[in-house]
């Protein structure tokens, strides 16, 4: 079987107006990180973690503000609260499969623990999100471990993002069809600056799939239960409340693939600000302290690249992934979920 | 000028994959009634009001459970809070322009109090929608009036709804063309029964439109700023928590068009419960009631038809409104907006 | 009858644990403008409105941060969901009847597109907040009209505010007793700075009344139903996150009374920040500006003292309303509610 | 050091107007259960946990109606999402310390998975609450371990309740004086029905402590910050909707002790009907079903009885405490915080 696969874009389909980054993936916002585990085992372990870290620094010590938005919250997403009080991340973003949020935030907190500067540290909120990949993996097995997801966090780098079977989404499903981990991203001009919004996707949900506003024909039955997981990075200073309206956006990128948005999908959406300027250094955490921030009669540009950016992430997710066999841990039976069927490039 | 339009469904264009009921229109369940005030008079004035009616009867005494979504707040919309809060309807629905959200409160107050067995009333909660008309009419003159809406809940009746430039769409423009009033329904198998569902919108944003999955080619520029507001009914037997999460999918239909999601636009969702075994009575009122209720794990065939129903609402709302030439209100100057062209059944 | 009355602190109760400003009324707070329309006439009508002005200049133009808390919804208060989404007021703030809402609306939209420079304004968000004075006036009679609203706007001034049954407090009831107008404020230290916070309420509202921590002996029956509105000034340069949070803490004053928090009651509580570096104006609306904040770890005194002046305002409410008679308009009959009867000054 | 200790209501303060039911605890509730794991080891640990389940049945598959509600988010409760989505709880709710929600998770999975009758299921929404125990606690130090939290869920029974330094309670602090585990309830009177309802805190928040309306004079200093979890059992029937503004009222008894409502402050309630007649069975899930509800009108003595029961369960977490000695993680010495000393019983 044929499986070399290609990005979305590389299929002639472009979703939306404005352009893509070089990399044309989350880190090609500066400073953005990206680490994935893979538990690939045996017959019935298909699962595995992302960490996404909003910068290479302590992550703890200089918070990032951050908005969080939830269409369907039929899902186990960790810190949600905390981060719509304060509007920020202090930690690591963990994805991984639903069973394992405890376990993702016990390795965020290891981690936390650990690092230079934090002895002192005894309250950590940490961000974990999930998608279930029981059609593909034995998720009743306690896997990836404690250990493992600290992995993830540890090798997280920037440059290229693995997409399709890897990490959070080695046994994720989407529209009955393998789904799993994917990234776009966009410049955007707002003024005279041009920022830059990257989208990191686990996808897993279902719906009648809409690829570049043609209904793809399936011979998948009409799945449509399921979750995804949505992470946006943007170097645009953005405060918190702009940042929930952002992160709001994504699902616009989500409703255009035809998401069926059903009651069983835990449909997730966290956005957060690298720019340096809205950092929120222990200075700044004193007193007053004045921030530059884009205000609401500019960020409209931001809130539609933040739709396409989805869309596409959503589609490489599929188009990258690969035909997997696994372990359904709901019929105790193996499974096989095959990988999407697009024209390659040299045959449109 | 041919004027002459046609719904998006007889151009061939027909969103998802549920079947519409009869009239493919909000009325298509049982006992809703629209009615329309379309105020076009010399140069300057293009508005108007539509109401709603969740059924024929004394609505304040027998009450309809509701939900209500918001996915960008810009916009004045009354009555949320307590339709969030009970979880229901009281009155009629109005939607109108921006400006006359205290007269559209106004006419339904007068129309409450008014009516046989309400004598004794002291307390109304108004539900008024608005979307922002002052493109092609002089929203700063204050009409509609409260009589002229008073009309508009006067004239409500079942049967087939006037789209395009009438009522409260009549001065609307949406993706830099003609929008309006848009209606749209389906019926929707779960389990052994088969419910209705129907949607009207009074469409006022932008984006960069899609008809059917393809852009559309446009010479208007990109106009992404407005609104829009959708109302949803049912004869579905939900409970409030299931309406709010029903309202919210309407945005999926939303986000298929094209829809920017920008700071600008008020986008509202209401959805409510026809179905008179869930119809909150004086009797029902007191003490404890057993009401039926389709439960989380059936109500996903209803969310999806949310979906497609919002998105064929739209397209209608454009594909039926005409070009209309008014004033608009920021700029002090005659103003002229076009209509949707689409090519012609016959010429398909 | 001996009418004169005393504010709850020449009375010998003073909430709390920080200093009143010199006023101990939300005027204390820089550029805050309060005016009354009283309307008390035959033996019906005993309404009126109260306007907030948050500053002396345009307030469209010049844009005031706020946040926004509801602790239960039943209750018609207008404009909530454009200030969460864009966390900021444009107009007066109008309290008045619940039936009247419509007419506030239209009040501030006569005002605001009367003021010069607003003459291409065709979006506004009018701010209206009510209560309930049916049990004292003949509510379903429409007062007060739009133009006694536009007289509250009109006449807000700053310096001390009427309290008691005035403005939007002449008919209301509270614990069974007479409630009505009431404000306190404080000044909290935070680091080196002294800031101002202020509040007015609109006291209407059951429970079993707790004044300076006693249960208050009346023969009162339980009277629980009812709501409140509570208005927040502060000179803090807060961001809206931190005015929404600001707001909540208010209903800590509420609960602190002996608040029944009923079925009925429709609790509301709204911030704003007055200070001119966080004051939207055109100039800062466009692009990125830097805005100076107090940040979430030096928010805390101004939580505490929005509890305290909550209280205080509440309690002023009743101590400085009278005895009044007028028309109960659920039971079509006269009816009275006493004054609350506290020792007084001379006599402790 | 006499360290005999007794409840609130033993010396002579009992906030409210209900009756107390037969234990004056949550487990007053039928079916409620409570079980706490204690880690008081060597010098440094002084943690713990607590179970409460709903019933005694496989809480997965008769899932109970949930609301939730937060008044500050700073805090890392697990699992808050789902049950605002679906208005429901599917597993024991665990209170421990703030570095141990994972392990929290990671316990009740464990739990659900092996309870007969789960052998296929697959995803699970673990419900846990923490407060910050390191002003006593070594909370560095990964304790509870998953085991021990597994011991309080599996200890859980009904009966009588241990209150002040135990599970969950061990270390925390309330006030700058030893809080801890408190519960309390109320027989409530609605229409010819009495029901019963009763609350369990885990306290460990600060501000002006008022017992009894009085404010506690004490040599601690002010100590604001810190968190409470509250969670509330009531035998009515209620809907979801219901349940949340049940929850929401809680935090009115928290504001009538005195609570600073500060920034650093998680605070968290939760409420569940346990009413046989609207668990959601299997059976129930599937299609429509009738179920009993209590309707909005006939709510509001159920609110008061929160708010009272709220404030006891508090002022028992204070008083039922003992003086302990510990190790403050932030600081990294030992620490001691007093009980608080109130005229016992005889001496009034």
């Amino acid at each position: 079987m044929d499986q070399k696969r290609y990005r979305i874009r590389e299929l002639g389909t472009a979703p939306g107006h404005f352009e893509p980054g070089p990399l044309n993936a989350i880190t090609d916002v500066a400073g953005v990180r990206v680490g994935h585990v893979t538990c690939r085992e045996g017959e019935r372990t298909r699962t595995g973690a992302t960490a996404i870290l909003p910068h290479g620094g302590n992550l703890f010590q200089d918070k990032v503000p951050a908005g969080f938005a939830v269409l369907n919250g039929f899902g186990k997403f960790a810190g949600s609260t905390q981060v719509v009080e304060l509007g920020e991340i202090e930690t690591p973003v963990v994805l991984t499969n639903t069973l394992a949020v405890g376990r993702g935030i016990e390795a965020i907190i290891r981690h936390t623990l650990a690092q230079p500067g934090n002895d002192k540290v005894v309250s950590i909120n940490a961000v974990v999100g999930e998608t279930n990949d029981s059609r593909l993996n034995d998720i009743r097995a306690a896997r990836p471990s404690v250990d493992e997801i600290s992995l993830a966090i540890d090798s997280a780098a920037s440059g290229p993002v693995e997409e399709g079977a890897a990490g959070a989404g080695t046994g994720t499903v989407a529209f009955g069809l393998k789904g799993g981990i994917g990234t776009s991203s966009r410049l955007v001009p707002v003024g005279e600056e041009t920022y830059r919004l990257g989208v990191l996707v686990q996808s897993n949900y279902g719906g009648h799939l809409i690829v570049a506003g043609r209904d793809y024909a399936t011979s998948a039955e009409h799945d449509k239960d399921g979750s995804i997981v949505i992470v946006l990075a943007t170097d645009a200073p953005l405060c918190s409340r702009n940042l929930e309206r952002l992160a709001q956006r994504c699902f616009g990128g989500l409703a255009r693939t035809g998401a069926a948005l059903s009651n069983g999908s835990g449909d997730y959406a966290l956005a957060f600000s690298t720019a340096e300027a809205v950092r929120r250094t222990p200075e700044r955490r004193k007193g007053v302290s004045a921030v530059p921030s884009l205000n609401n009669d500019a960020v409209s540009p931001l809130f539609e690249a933040a739709i396409e950016a989805t869309e596409e992430a959503i589609l490489n997710s599929l188009a990258m992934a690969i035909e997997t066999t696994g372990f359904n841990a709901a019929t105790g039976k193996a499974s096989t979920v095959k990988a999407i069927s697009l024209p390659h490039p040299g045959r449109r």
